[in-house]
C-alpha cells in the first residue's frame, strides 16, 4: 500500500479578491502562509515524511510547499516543479473579479464556464500582456502548449499524463511523495483517482492548505482518502 | 565564456555566537535573511538569471538560495541539494565555541587545526550524538561516508569531484547556475578554480551572503572574479 499527500495551495491574494487566478502568479496572503504552516504542523505531528515534492510552477504553490517543508524540516528534499501541475488557466477572465465577468459577459455565460466540464472560457487574445508567451518558466515549451485558456477537461488532459508518466513511477519506486498544487489540477488529479464523473468533478470543492492523505492499492487505486487533522471526514465537500 | 555565482550563506545563529558549526543544521539569524535578500536584489539588478541551483543539505543555505531566488522571482528552478557542498566537518569542535575549544584542547592545538589544510580536528565519537548517522539527508550515504570530522583537504577530496562530475557538465551545457554553499566548501571550490596553494587557502576569507561571480572560459577556467556589487574588487579578502 501506498500513501501520498495533495495539498491545494494557501489562500492566494487573488483568492481574497475573488478574482479569475488561472496562471497568474499571484502570491500567497498571509492567512495562506499560516494556513501552509499549519499544513506542516499536521503533517510533522501525524509522523509523515517525504523524500519527493511535486509543484507547480507558480509561487503560490510553491511557497506553500516550502512553508510546509520548512515546518517538517524538510528544506532539503527534491522539489519537481512543472508546469503540467499548474492551474487551469483561465483565459480571458484572469485576473477579472466575478462580478467584472458577469458584467462583461453575462452572469449565464459564466456561470455555464465555471459549471462545464468541456466549455473553455473566453480565450486570451495571442498579444494579450497576460499570455505565458516570453515567461521564463515556460521557455522550454511550444507555442502551442501554452495555452490561452482551458475547460476542466483540457487540465485533466495534462494532469493524468503527467500523473502516469512521472509521478506514478516514483511513487512505485516508494518515494514517500506530497504533490502541492490547484484546486483544478487537484481536481484533475481526484477524478482519475476516484473516477468522478465528469459533472460531479465540478463542483468538487477543495479547500486551501489542508493535506489530503490517498491511501492507494498496488495499481495505484484508492483505498480511501481523508483531510488531516479531520479524519472522520472521508468525503470531499461539495 | 561561461559565468557563475557562489554565494556563501547569509549569517547562522551560530556564525553570530562565534560556535564551530559543520554539520550542525543552525538555522540563518534575521541579518542572514536580510543577506540573502540583499543578494537577490543585487543579482536581478544586474539582470543575473539562472536556471538550476546547487545547495547544500544544510538549512542556511537552503534558506539563503530561497530567499535569493524568491527575490529574483525564480522560485520555480531546480534547486539540487547535495551533501558534497556541505560544509567542512567540525568533528568533536562543533556546537563549542572559540573559548571552549581553547580550554578543552588548548590553543595551540586549536590554532593548528584551524591553520593546517591537512589535520584534521578531533573526530567525534561513533556513538556522540552530534554525529549525522540516522539524519534522513544522509541515508543514501554508506556508514564511511558520512565523515566525524574533517580537516579542509577531505572537503576539497569531496567537493572537487562534485564539481567536476556533477556541477561541470551542466554549466557546459550552457546552463546559468548559481551555488548557494559554505565558507569551506566554497574554500575548496575556489581553490580548485584558482589554483591556490595548501596554505594560502586555509586564510582566504569569505563573506556572508556576497553574491561572487566567477567568469570562466571554454575549458572552465577562471578569466575573473569579483564580489557583486564591489567590482572593483577582483580579489578575495585574506
Amino acid at each position: 500500500m501506498y500513501k501520498i499527500v495533495l495539498m491545494r495551495h494557501g489562500e492566494s491574494t487573488w483568492n481574497l479578491e475573488n478574482r479569475f487566478t488561472g496562471w497568474a502568479d499571484v502570491d500567497l496572503t498571509e492567512k495562506g502562509c499560516a494556513e501552509a504552516k499549519k499544513a506542516g504542523v499536521l503533517l510533522r505531528e501525524a509522523g509523515f515524511t517525504f523524500d519527493l515534492a511535486y509543484s507547480s510552477m507558480l509561487k503560490r504553490a510553491i511557497r506553500t510547499l516550502w512553508i510546509t517543508l520548512d515546518e517538517m524540516d524538510l528544506m532539503w528534499i527534491p522539489i519537481v516543479c512543472d508546469w503540467h501541475l499548474n492551474e487551469r488557466h483561465y483565459g480571458a477572465l484572469q485576473g477579472m473579479n466575478k462580478a467584472e465577468t458577469a458584467e462583461k459577459y453575462g452572469q449565464d455565460k459564466v456561470m455555464q464556464w465555471r459549471r462545464s466540464f468541456d466549455i473553455p472560457p473566453s480565450l486570451l487574445e495571442e498579444n494579450d500582456e497576460r499570455t505565458s508567451y516570453g515567461d521564463p518558466r515556460y521557455v522550454g515549451l511550444k507555442r502551442e502548449e501554452i495555452p490561452l485558456g482551458e475547460c476542466l477537461k483540457d487540465t485533466v488532459e495534462r494532469v493524468v499524463p503527467y500523473w502516469n508518466d512521472t509521478i506514478a513511477p516514483q511513487i512505485r519506486a516508494g518515494r514517500n511523495i506530497i504533490i502541492s498544487a490547484h484546486g483544478n489540477s487537484l481536481r484533475a488529479l481526484i477524478k482519475m483517482l476516484d473516477e468522478i464523473n465528469d459533472q460531479d468533478i465540478i463542483t468538487l470543492n477543495i479547500p486551501n492548505g489542508r493535506p489530503i492523505v490517498y491511501e492507494l492499492d498496488a495499481d495505484l487505486k484508492p483505498i480511501r482518502h481523508y483531510y488531516l487533522g479531520d479524519e472522520g471526514a472521508t468525503a470531499h465537500s461539495k
